[in-house]
């Protein structure tokens, strides 16, 4: 049985006050902390404390209410440091900075050039990025958190394989820590997105959480009692090739039938191509596509219409299998796909999952779009640096000697 | 976020040091324990002690080895008192009395009448049966657990839905407890079944385990971390009606291709009669049939062995999704299909589940036959009541009042 621990308590419990006070957007009291997450006054009064201490957090003045002792109004200290959040994607990297409001301060894109992909190339490409991105100011930087796509082992910082550049066990981390001074955290795509939503988005009102990503791959991200979670060796969540059609369409991973084979955006373009192979909304890039069958069903095209009538009939099945099996209480659609064609795919999308779904999970979930506004795999990567950082016994453990010091010196 | 506590930790802590000796099976030592479970000595012995002071723990002398101190012998002392597992079926209900140590000391079974199945009946067998099992030492019992069919609300004891009568929000545990004293734990054969394989079957070597159920019905229960998962509404794992076959078989569900349609008794069933309409192995009775089917594979019948085939293809495309989806350490399949079924069975699954899974999660991943002796839902049943004694605040609350008394007393 997995062991639990004073200190794992304590850090669950800093985590917790701390996307509190993210989550009221501005500032909050200790007062509304203790109510938004069930803490005992107590507690979130140790976590405030060590919080400031750190310089996390920040005291801006008081609140004076009718009644009672003035609440001091308490905010993330955006000045505290950097984080910086790197999605590596095939063609290109992108690299955002943010303070630790997790405001995006500045961003970088370097394309990847197809011709030099091997580990030490992209690791050119990544040292490269990050010195633009923080030129300047290289000493506030608190950590970095890359999405690395594929399956990816985050403790020893490795790309056990990579699609895109049929990378195997690559000691990605390794090979930037001796260039890059700062804690370095990798996971993938899904894992990162997920990551940002369970901090920023949907998370900040549910526990139990299905990230749904639909682009070129697609996969699920499942937050459950408000932890990531990983399976094993942190494969959960490979939804894009479990069998959706018994030997359906086949799939870039060479099995046949997969998920991915018909709600990704080459999945979707296919059954465009299948339903008029001479279809004008057909290009030669499938955002584009994606994004004209999106308008083209916008002014009632009955070819579209009906590309998104059947892949909201795969996406239903495949989201009440996941409802039967998870019970969550949301899921949240994002990515490429869910952000162009949007509510109209999740009308089809809910109205099969409910035929499909067992009534008791399916009217306990909420089927939803993403509602964040910047890249999730970026965000996702910082906010694996974010959580690096607060459970760093460095952070805080040196509070106590440093409080005496204080003591001494006054 | 979910709240963890103190208590939550002690209490988890007092499982895993518990389910470590039963796992020594016979007796052990605290070097032992702190050996098995990872915990600290000093909290093993603060465990322990704990565990000795309510009875549940005795200390059977002393090992002499060769150097060191002498280790005291620690075994489950028996006669602490007797836990009751009941499983309700549809045609029978079951009862096992176990003592502590969870040897089953005796059982007592009452058929259902078909025709008085109301929530008033069915309380009176239930309540005629634990009289029957514990007649004259009614007072020794701890607790009592009840493996429900269907839905169920374990908070509150309430059978939500029960497919065989047609109940709904029926307040079992409310009925039952007028006229039974005891500690009352409801939930459902799943989570029962479960719930003996965490503690006691394959959840002994490891923390993260899906239990695969496999009668007329089938289901899964979902082990993380050492934990039952339950999913927000405690419908987590309802695998039987995930869709496996687009537009397939009708299920008794009312929807189609449902894995169950394909896996359960019936399901295998239909199989044969699809390839054989005739066939002698088909008998009114679908568990006669399934042993007839494993009998006449065992001979070498080519329509036998193309039935376990097809069900193995069936099930191993399922299982691979759960590979995926899940990322799990062990599958276990039990109950009456994996029984008479068994290894051939097991095989085909593995064989197809290899080509449909991905590489990383199916190879961290062992499937394997159940290895549990008794019912396991009437067992799990009885650990519900197990994990109640050992969870109440008055089990443990009063020990500290109890050593002051004693130390006075002395
Ligand atoms: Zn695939
Ligand atoms: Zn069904």
């Amino acid at each position: 049985m997995y062991q639990l621990t004073a200190r794992d308590i304590r850090r669950r419990n800093r985590f917790c006050v701390l996307q509190a006070v993210y989550a009221a957007e501005g500032h909050t009291s200790r007062q509304e902390i203790a109510q938004a997450t069930g803490l005992s006054f107590a507690t979130v009064g140790n976590m405030i404390a060590e919080l400031l201490d750190v310089g996390v957090l920040a005291e801006l003045g008081y609140d004076a209410p009718g009644i009672g002792r003035p609440r001091a109004r308490l905010a993330i200290n955006p000045d505290r440091g950097t984080l910086v959040g790197v999605d590596i994607a095939e063609t290109s990297i992108h690299f955002d900075l943010f303070d630790l409001a997790m405001t995006a301060l500045r961003s970088v894109e370097i394309p990847v050039d197809p011709t030099a992909t091997e580990p030490a190339d992209v690791a050119e490409l990544i040292i490269r990025g990050i010195g633009e991105l923080t030129a300047g100011e290289a000493d506030r930087v608190l950590g970095i958190g890359l999405s690395v796509p594929g399956l990816v082992e985050p403790e020893g910082g490795v790309s056990v394989f990579s699609p895109y550049w049929h990378w195997h066990n690559v000691p990605l981390k390794a090979l930037l820590e001796q260039r890059l001074p700062y804690p370095l955290y990798l996971d993938n795509p899904l894992k990162a997105s997920t990551a940002a939503h369970l901090w920023f988005g949907a998370g900040r009102d549910v526990d139990d959480l299905i990230v749904v990503t639909l682009r070129a791959g697609v996969g699920i991200g499942v937050v459950i009692d408000g932890m990531l979670y990983r399976g094993v060796t942190n494969s959960a969540g490979e939804w894009g090739h479990t069998n959706l059609v018994l030997d359906g369409r086949p799939c870039s991973c060479g099995r046949s039938g997969c998920v991915e084979a018909y709600v990704s955006a080459p999945g979707i373009v296919q059954t465009l191509r299948e339903l008029a192979p001479a279809s004008p909304l057909i290009s030669n890039d499938d955002a584009l596509t994606i994004a004209a069958i999106a308008a083209a069903a916008a002014r009632g095209d009955l070819i579209a219409c009906e590309v998104i009538e059947k892949t909201g009939h795969y996406l239903g099945v495949t989201v009440a299998n996941l409802v039967n099996l998870f019970n969550p209480r949301t899921m949240v659609f994002g990515d490429l796909v869910a952000s162009h064609l949007g509510e109209p795919l999740l009308e089809v999308t809910r109205r099969v999952a409910a035929h499909h779904a067992m009534s008791d999970p399916f009217e306990a979930v909420t089927l939803q779009l993403s509602t964040l506004p910047h890249n999730p795999a970026s965000l996702g990567a910082a906010t694996f640096a974010l959580e690096g950082f607060l459970a760093d016994r460095e952070t805080f453990g040196s509070i106590a000697a440093r409080r005496a010091l204080r003591t001494t010196s006054t």
